[in-house]
């Protein structure tokens, strides 16, 4: 065993005793209300904690070196191990679960994707509902780690843009990545607990606030009732998720830079502006279709709350809903459906395409278009004043093909297992971009994905993973070429 | 006017001229039986020979250079030019027409798209029906002239692969591009004919097999029924369509090569055994999908014949179809709406992305894979054995990007002007990709583009012009940029 591989199987240990910790949670919920999820949850926590304490011991004195495959290799696998080793105890807690509903539940909370099998919420075990709002807030930080560490390596569709090193070349006394990451992780910590103390302030009771807290800066959208955020409206608490689901699509690093005193690297950042002006225009496009095609009536949300809540919850893919917007009507249906494959910043919890590469894809339009009425005419694509170099060019354009390839392979799978156009095309949308739910009656926002056959959610299974990975990073440990030495 | 601008006007006046004299042949077609259709047609062709002559001598001795912003011009001109004035004489022919729906036929006609507004064809003059398909047959030339002479000069999306100098360096006495297009235009014309003796052999009437000789060669898909090829099943004429749209579907300039005795250059390009082997593997699956769901009944035409004549309409663009496969349930419908975005091979009649795209896109894909777990080892993307160019690469990602960026934009266009989602988004799809028929009950292949408001005709016709010129040459026309000196 080389040492790549032993870092890895180490970093797998770790995330294990981790998760076994975690699990005590759910178990100390349920303890005096729950003894069947109690135990789920406690047993589990035993075997996952042996199986991550093992490893560590077994590997540790392992090297520190991570080759390119190792790293690829631990972003895949821990995320998938991690599902299945979250699925167990929720098989275990629930009566009427099935091994692949556990796993797609466990799944779609480790992606921060939110799409539900489970319905009567608030009569599922209280351990239960916070484990899901756990397996959402592990996956969000996760992903930024990721983000910041790993993917800037490794070059996955554009990401090399984001490399932390290179971002801030002025600044000698920045501290190492790892370091960095710690402090990103305080930081979403510390935006976990307001928007905890924001929700108890719209009079949720301390538990519903803190599983939405930890879903919403994970922009994740698992809820604890089956009314999703739209159940905690009269309070006021979908305001709240507007605001926090917004602050959880910037990049989590400039929150860094402006406690280190650089507040105003938030304001000129491409993507923190880019983001703000799309949100803005859906939000005002789609206020004016409801106030013209489906206007609220008196005791009804107003227009441009509805509009931005769940806009904002789309376009961040949180997957929050204050209403089923499927219901809107055509041009409303159209709008959801493009939101949700614009995604936040890279950087942040959301999932998704992402700004940033709509702006460099189309810059590199841009100046392809020139090239054409002007052939000699060869200046480089630009973003945020920076010339790109046309590798990280190229791999945003790879990224959008292969992206939008993946969406394409899923929805034609899941229409030849036999669901109806509407349910397959956004169904698998819904799946490589982890927004949530899709559209139409089955699994738009006041539906969920229990009545879909086992072989759609195997499907949807995989195409979370793949999408929360940015596509690369399994695609690439699906290729043979990758095993062989 | 510069030396480009003359050359321009030239070019323009001549093609004028030309449409003038076609506008005699339904002028002739309807003397002794329709006097308002056969006025419309004389009166339009007088009109537009005058303009076209007039340019032709106030141009002549202009020059004969043409610039990269000459050559874009050119052509995004014509189509657009020719597209009005062959709606002139349908709005003065037919009664109950609009401008709007003369203009979205004629260009839907010149785009060799095929959709139409205009029902109970078997009533129209026999001159407007013919008038349509001359319309699809000058846009199937034009179309194979511009991919052979002016694209790959441009490098749009990829084209400059198919330089003519380029594609053989071995032939030293390779004519020069203006002999090859004369001689790829006979090939196109002996082509057309023989169609149209095979669709006599199978008892159409000499007129029925003009018109569908026509728009099968162009892979337009216009029909003088409203049934569509469907009508004329019972003497095989859809077995006749179903191998003239794979041979349109075909590069012409192999044709010429087997003329001239290297037949072997059929079997060993890599666009026709792309599109050979994804049209058998989506005839096959349709085939089983169709045994399985939707058994035929005694009477009806066998699974494979209806999978493989409408799966080649669809594929290649022509529009054809023998039965509403809209009807076919989930699956089927998915596969038609994929097979809209592939179309045939590059220097074809065909539209849409062309499998030469998906196949160099493909390639570049996996080596990109192939860097993320191996970041030093280099190798460029290869096609058809030879290595190439980074350029034509990013031109091809580009144009994926832009093809569905485009579509997604018509598709929200037509949303919000109010149409529902299924003939929104499939009405952008067939037009970006000049298919034709679209999915659902309105705009399907039993319905027509009639009952749409004609805000969505023109969002319709400007997705179609966008399509059939490869998406740059129409944006690149609309940038402000091109129009500074
Ligand atoms: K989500
Ligand atoms: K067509």
């Amino acid at each position: 065993m080389n040492d790549s591989t032993r870092t890895v199987l180490l970093v797998l240990g770790v995330l294990l005793a981790a998760l076994s910790v975690a699990k005590l949670v759910p178990a100390i919920v349920d303890l005096n209300s729950d003894a069947q999820s109690a135990h789920a949850f406690l047993g589990s926590a035993a075997v996952t904690g042996f199986v991550g304490v093992t490893l560590i011991l077994m590997m540790r004195g392992g090297g520190r070196n991570l080759t390119a495959r190792g790293a690829i290799l631990v972003t895949g696998g821990s995320w998938a191990v991690l599902s299945v080793a979250a699925a167990v105890p929720l098989k275990l807690a629930v009566g009427d679960m099935s091994w692949t509903d556990a796993l797609f539940e466990a799944t779609s909370g480790m992606t921060t994707t939110g799409a539900t099998v489970m319905t009567n919420l608030q009569d599922q075990p209280a351990g239960v509902l916070i484990w899901r709002s756990i397996l959402q807030w592990i996956g969000g930080i996760g992903i930024i780690v990721t983000a910041m560490a790993i993917w800037p390596m490794l070059g996955i569709g554009g990401m090399q843009l984001f490399r932390l090193e290179n971002s801030d070349k002025s600044d000698k006394a920045l501290p190492r990545a790892g370091q960095i990451a710690a402090a990103v992780g305080i930081i979403y910590l510390v935006l976990t607990f307001i928007c905890f103390l924001a929700y108890i302030a719209t009079d949720m009771t301390p538990f519903d606030a803190a599983a939405h807290a930890m879903t919403t800066v994970a922009t994740g959208g698992f809820s604890t009732h089956d009314g999703s955020i739209g159940a905690f409206t009269d309070g006021g608490s979908d305001i709240v998720a507007l605001v926090f689901m917004i602050l959880s699509a910037l990049p989590f690093v400039l929150y860094l830079r402006a406690v280190q005193g650089r507040p105003d690297r938030l304001w000129v950042d491409p993507q923190v502006r880019g983001f703000l002006a799309v949100a803005g225009a859906a939000i005002a496009v789609l206020t004016v279709w409801i106030l013209v095609h489906e206007p609220p009536a008196s005791g009804q949300l107003p227009a441009w709350r509805l509009a931005s809540v769940n806009a904002i919850s789309i376009m961040t893919g949180t997957g929050y809903a204050t209403a089923d917007f499927s219901l809107w009507g055509g041009g409303a249906v159209g709008i959801f459906f493009c939101l949700m494959f614009i995604g936040g910043c890279a950087g942040s919890t959301t999932c998704s395409v992402k700004i940033f590469r709509y702006q460099i894809a189309a810059g590199a339009i841009g100046r392809h278009i020139e090239r054409q009425a002007r052939p000699h005419v060869v200046r480089p694509v630009r973003y945020g004043g920076k010339a790109l170099d046309p590798d990280a060019v190229r791999s945003v354009m790879s990224f959008f093909f292969i992206f939008f390839a993946t969406w394409v392979v899923a929805a034609a799978l899941l229409s030849l297992i036999g669901l109806d156009p509407v349910t397959a095309i956004s169904g698998a949308a819904t799946s490589i971009a982890n927004v949530g739910p899709g559209l139409g009656p089955i699994i738009g926002p006041a539906g969920t994905f229990k009545p879909l056959p086992d072989a759609a959610k195997w499907v949807m299974i995989v195409t979370m993973l793949i999408g929360r990975l940015e596509v690369f990073t399994m695609l690439v440990l699906l290729t043979p070429g990758f095993w062989r030495r």
